[in-house]
């Protein structure tokens, strides 16, 4: 079937990517560039697809880094919050309906391709954080982009009752290069170790874990 | 209230405007500029809130515009069809999932000035052509947007049963100088008078229109 994916560079998505295409799968790969700090997982992201001969493109949406004030990710005067996920230092990182966002954008290229999902890795660690995490708000924008269009696009979110530690196995298990993926929300040379991101990552990755932190 | 208006600098949008300011509502217009032909209704938009004093923003989403393929407003390969708008004829002028994206962005724009509402233009004789201008569509999307934030953000479609006469009406009633509104699909120095929006334009308008048309 002939599918688009929201694709980082990050650890979920790679392990997705991967996923797809061992079930033969046509997976057309698509970047999203809010105006985020930096590049770095956007490159990993095109290395990845390359290796893996994916159609790979990305949505120029950092013009709308103005418009969407408040933020960590857009915008550089406010510190990324260090240490575990909690609910209000995950709030400083969130653009505004920025998944919304996202997920249209993917199904009007879906639209515009002649493909038949959105699969995206959300997970089941996402939930009770950001609202538009959550299944009810997937189910409801599912829904709607259903309505949207003469061509029916569905969503796809396999990965949505798997923990991280869970899609980190099913990334070992099929040979996911890890150490080629990007997670840290700093644009550092190396994960910086710290960011709520990192934290996560390498619980989830645990002893086999094959990238370098910076401390 | 505090709402942010989808204003295109067209004469339905303008309308609505008018209202809104007559209502005496905090109004945030934002443009959306994903990648069209010409930028005449983006400046026209401009003047007319100049001139109200709301404050005008432009969601940049021309960056879309290599994804978003198989449209006239965005492929100028594509030539713009003439004559009244029929099915076939507008399906080439549509920007795939255009306005679910429209709407994710002001929601996202709503919610980091912290509106509570996105007012937009749909009109009743939008509604059997396009199905993302249909009510089911607003209905679900409305729902998803409820669930995508912290801060509860809602559709608003005020015109959703008029005909653009009536709007017109409503328009005359409110002093809209409609002369200063733009319309058409070409970017011509006046309106063509040819293509389906200033075919409906005209309709619309009447007797009393004050629009320049080329022929």
């Amino acid at each position: 079937m002939k599918k688009v994916l929201i694709y980082s560079g990050g650890m979920d998505s790679t392990v997705l990517m991967y996923e797809l295409k061992a079930q033969g799968h046509e997976v057309h790969a698509l970047g999203i560039d809010y105006g985020q700090r930096h590049g770095k997982e956007l490159g990993c992201a095109a290395g990845i697809c390359n290796r893996l001969r994916v159609p790979f493109r990305i949505a120029d949406l950092s013009g709308l880094r103005p418009l969407l004030a408040g933020s960590s990710q857009t915008d550089d005067s406010i510190p990324v919050p260090e240490g575990h996920y909690a609910a209000e230092s995950m709030k400083a990182t969130v653009v505004p309906n920025r998944n919304m966002i996202m997920l249209a954008m993917a199904a009007g290229y879906a639209m515009s391709i002649g493909a038949e999902r959105v699969a995206y890795a959300a997970h089941a660690g996402d939930h009770a954080i950001y609202p538009d995490c959550r299944p009810e708000f997937a189910d409801a924008l599912d829904h709607a982009i259903g309505l949207a269009d003469w061509r029916k696009v569905a969503l796809e979110r396999p990965f949505v009752h798997l923990a991280k530690a869970e899609i980190a196995a099913l990334g070992y298990a099929l040979n996911v290069p890890f150490g080629d993926t990007w997670s840290c929300y700093k644009g550092g040379s190396y994960h910086c170790g710290k960011c709520g991101t990192c934290v996560e990552r390498r619980e989830a990755l645990g002893v086999q874990d094959p990238t370098k932190y910076s401390s």
